[in-house]
């Protein structure tokens, strides 16, 4: 219906920050919008980590794109994933889903399509240290987490040993501080009346972190506060401390193996494959160097934006893989597709840097607002109140507030779930045994030091 | 710690409403009590469906049991499969899932381990019509039933094509009417507006039951208008129509093969395969005959109850498969274990009904109180009473009541989400197309007519 009209076309790959902001931009305008997304939901990323705390449940913190969009008569929302472009034709391959054409034409496209966590060359230490991007991260990470404390008390009932409980975080980046603190708060409070067995405030919590401080991107005195805070909540932090490898229930850090019945990865950006399909250069983690319109070199009418692209500031800092920073080039690159209609010239992107805030566990956070830094109660209620304005959806909003009431008055988890067969559990449980027992680490493995900042 | 006691150690298999009420009734008694369940959290079976349909999210029906049962000092909660029992030793295998012992033992033994569909020998059925009694079932069938919505969107964008979507649900019980009515629901009004390319209140959905009428425990008169409340939202209801053979995408009616995009299953009862292991006579449904005090008729220490358990009322009527049965059972199990320690005789089994009703959709319900019969309106809110109240858990409650609420007076639903990647999704498609291009209905399958009662 709407492909009768004869208004241009824009195509966004992704329902992220960017690309959802980019369809609202171009909401109601003189233009024809598909955003295609792998999933049908867009997912509010920052508060992933309460899901793989059991804090939140996956269906509070995402919403269908479909239904954010609905009101929007000009945008058509398509569920699939975008494997390639032929850039001369303007056409855009999907994977193949259904029989009859995959292909899409465009006139303009916008890509949007995101960034995961870098395993640095080693993809294979995926599976014994997932990263957290996705819905399915968050609860894969929950179900790891929640079966280690049931496991360690089923062994100790059944045959009365008591084994150390270890969680490690790897990088003390913002998702690295919360899940820390999260996995922290869970086992000192949330658990530790619920198991008879085993005492689970024992549970250890090890940070590592390859540089020489957490939240290396606030200010150094925050960064102090942050650890400080931390370790109140029961964290061990190590800073300077390289993870160079990942086995299955242990992680070596320098020389050193430490055990671990759980591992998560917060640490280095691998921006989406389809950067490197786009005929344009690419930096180290895979991001597109954009024009200072946000287009290709090559292509004006294909743009590039959020954690996919590559932009420095006046400053010659790079522009930050954050939602605002996507938001706003989401504007931008909509705002020169309309001027390209009205032939006008096109705008340059302006990163405005808002401030940033990192929350480390109940009560406890830090924010640095250009020159005004705040740390503890303070920044938690700043962070409590940006976040839940944030929330994409009415509904939302109202369920997170009530779910975050309970979580901290009663300092009880929610959305306990282990989702998935106990049988499959305890095959994937004696497999990780048998191979944890004959496993040895290759050399080629110990030669790669790897930088967790 | 609590095994240094010297009291009689009872073990519950199962943490369902059977196996739960048992553990209740043993709490801060003269007994050590064991809960074994292979999940970590005890889901509320009834509402289900409304997971299936995304009305709620998982957590918002599903409660850990630590977390039930923590205020008991002498009960532990152990997360576990138990697969087979040595009756004579008293003693419970467990599925390996660590190194060391996994091997249990019992003084009383309550086996409750629940039920789920029967496909009547046709296990490979299951694959393209899941039935739905757990948790994994129920994200399962809403991500096929939302899938279905997306793939016909996303056809009819690319190609301009616009095939009819069929819905199928096998078998008229009360899982198989919630179901139908909740499907129509959503295809009638939560998705209407979020949709441009398809119209999904053209969207067919499909009931086919076995049998003369719907809801068969009922009177004949609230079948009668429980079907009328069915086609009122759309639902298209089959009577004496036995499914005889599933395929992808397809069901065999009789001789005739329909269409379909997403099937559930929702008829026949298939008792847990333990009750085969307890060396006592089952019926066809794999129920094991128990004594009328409940316990098994040669081991008087062990006990079956709920849906695993077969016994007559004073009426020659089987006690039904129902929750408050199960609850009921467990009562009468514990107290003669009670009873076996104060050196009392123990007490036969005695159900008292306390009615039964089932939803149909939005306001509509049927309801059956001894002689009283209620339908539409007032039954659908003494449903949604008994419900709310029954609900495991405060805090359950109260977000469950916020969901429905906001899902009555909105008409929309808030848990749509997709689990699973597109390429998944994709592979499962191309998967199923090119087998339903080349599957030939074998002469084995045609022969096999199964009821659906």
């Amino acid at each position: 219906m709407n492909k009768a009209k004869n208004a241009p076309k824009v195509v966004i790959i992704g329902g992220g920050f960017g690309g959802l902001q980019a369809a609202q931009e171009l909401g109601n305008k003189p233009v024809e919008v598909a955003l295609i997304d792998r999933k049908n939901h867009h997912t509010f990323q920052p508060l992933l980590y309460q899901v793989a705390t059991a804090v939140l449940s996956p269906g509070e913190i995402a919403s269908p794109i479909r239904r954010i969009l609905h009101k929007y008569k000009n945008i058509e929302v398509i569920l699939g994933e975008a494997i390639g472009f032929d850039l001369q034709k303007q056409t855009i391959k999907l994977l193949q889903c259904a029989a009859g054409p995959n292909e899409l034409s465009y006139d303009y496209l916008i890509v949007a399509a995101g960034a995961r966590h870098s395993y640095f060359g080693h993809d294979e230490w995926e599976e014994d240290a997932p990263g957290l991007k996705t819905i399915e991260d968050a609860v894969e990470i929950r179900r790891r987490v929640l079966l280690a404390f049931e496991l360690a008390e089923r062994e100790a009932y059944l045959t009365g040993v008591r084994k150390p409980l270890n969680f490690v975080v790897i990088g003390g980046g913002p998702t690295g501080v919360e899940m820390a603190g999260a996995i922290a708060g869970i086992a000192r409070q949330a658990l530790a009346k619920d198991f008879k067995e085993i005492d689970t405030t024992k549970a250890r919590v090890m940070l590592f972190e390859g540089s020489d401080r957490v939240l290396g991107t606030f200010a150094e005195e925050l960064s102090e506060k942050a650890k400080k805070q931390l370790e109140d909540l029961g964290v061990e932090v190590f800073l300077n401390s390289f993870v160079t490898d990942v086995e299955e229930n242990r992680v070596k850090v320098g020389e050193d193996w430490v055990d671990c019945n759980v591992a998560v990865w917060a640490t280095g950006v691998a921006a989406s494959p389809l950067g490197k399909t786009l005929d344009a250069e690419t930096d180290r983690a895979g991001r597109v160097f954009v024009q200072p319109d946000l287009s290709l070199p090559n292509y004006k009418n294909v743009f590039v934006i959020g954690d996919m692209a590559s932009l420095k500031m006046e400053n010659g800092q790079p522009v930050p893989g954050v939602a605002p920073a996507a938001q706003q080039m989401a504007q931008t690159a909509c705002a020169n597709i309309l001027r390209d209609l009205r032939r006008e010239p096109r705008k340059n992107f302006k990163y405005a840097d808002k401030g940033s805030m990192a929350t480390i566990g109940r009560n406890r956070a830090i924010a640095e607002i250009g020159n005004w830094k705040f740390s503890g109660y303070f920044a938690w209620l700043m962070w409590l109140f940006v976040h839940v304005i944030s929330l994409i959806g009415f509904r939302n909003r109202l369920s997170v507030l009530t779910e975050w009431m309970w979580a901290y008055f009663t300092r009880e988890r929610s959305a306990r779930l282990i989702v998935g067969d106990a049988e499959a559990m305890s095959d994937s449980r004696q497999l990780l045994e048998a191979k944890a027992a004959t496993q040895i680490p290759t050399l080629e493995s110990q030669k790669n030091v790897v930088k967790t900042a």
